[in-house]
């Protein structure tokens, strides 16, 4: 028995188009600009999350929401992105000493679960656009949150910058809602 | 792009061994006994979780931890036993209202990526065997906890019983450890 889940065809095309940066911003804005083909494609919901060298701006993988069209409830982009960079990279640790450090910019800021997996890829920063706020405001529920996240992460030596270009995170989640998107939650009891 | 994880070969053979039934700790038994074989025949970590029906008993789908052979850190057995599920069922939500409410019973109290998931999964019930305090008594790190874990997935309709056969989970927790297993958290900063 076996699981596979696939990036949409759009995405590695998409991924040429990126030109190795350190500016967070500009990494943000990538980013967010693939959660807009994310929806316009109609490949998944409205987040997407990329894997970067820290000090390179290289791009590791580059990952979208695939929760609808994938039909599995991990596969938020946090969850792609990582999965995707750890099978490019060999090895279920990214924090390797011996090779470049590397960032996880998400174009919201992660789940309960996206939090939690976090610790265990390897990352060694977290780089948010839109906050929870933002995406509980159109209706996405973002779980049982710990109530000192980023204290927790930077407890484990990863560093966490929130609200980069946080209004143009924010445009999308809206144009999802106005336009009528399926906001997917599971039941809540 | 795809990513794919495969559970073991022995796996499906031994679900064969599986007789439903509605008690717990017969179910959970029968998970125990599937984290041992998961080491004995180093296929990963001491860990395994299953997917049963609350009414029949029925076993719907098995996991096993995979982080070290899978190359994934997302490859908790919890995880991998979700996923299987969703992939049978054809959908992300396993709490839809017209099929049989499901169960997660896992050998070891969830970690934190795991218990972000556990809402969007869709069970309706959790069961766990050893604590956070027996992973943690042995090396394996379960994560930055929600304070009030338990309370949070109750507050969503999913019941939790926790330390059904702890001492079974245990023995296989501290065999693991005395006989030199990989205990393979990322690092910690």
């Amino acid at each position: 028995m076996q699981v596979t889940f696939e990036l949409p065809g759009w995405v590695a095309e998409y991924e040429q188009d990126y030109i190795a940066t350190t500016s967070l911003e500009a990494q943000m804005r990538f980013v967010i600009e693939a959660s807009k083909r994310n929806v316009k494609k109609k490949t998944g919901g409205p987040f997407a999350a990329g894997v970067f060298e820290i000090e390179s701006g290289r791009l590791i993988a580059l990952g979208v929401n695939l929760v609808p069209t994938g039909k599995m409830s991990i596969l938020h982009a946090e969850i792609v992105a990582l999965s995707l960079a750890q099978r490019i990279r060999g090895h279920y640790d990214l924090g390797q000493e011996n090779l470049p450090a590397l960032s996880l910019v998400t174009s919201c800021q992660p789940c309960a679960m996206c939090f939690g997996a976090i610790p265990w890829s390897g990352v060694r920063q977290l780089v948010c656009g839109a906050s929870d706020v933002d995406a509980r405001h159109i209706g996405f529920d973002e779980g049982p949150h710990h109530p000192s996240w980023a204290g927790e992460l930077e407890a484990r030596g990863i560093e966490v910058v929130t609200e980069v270009q946080r209004d143009d995170a924010v445009a999308v989640l809206s144009d999802y809602f106005l336009s009528g998107g399926h906001i997917y939650n599971s039941r809540e009891g």
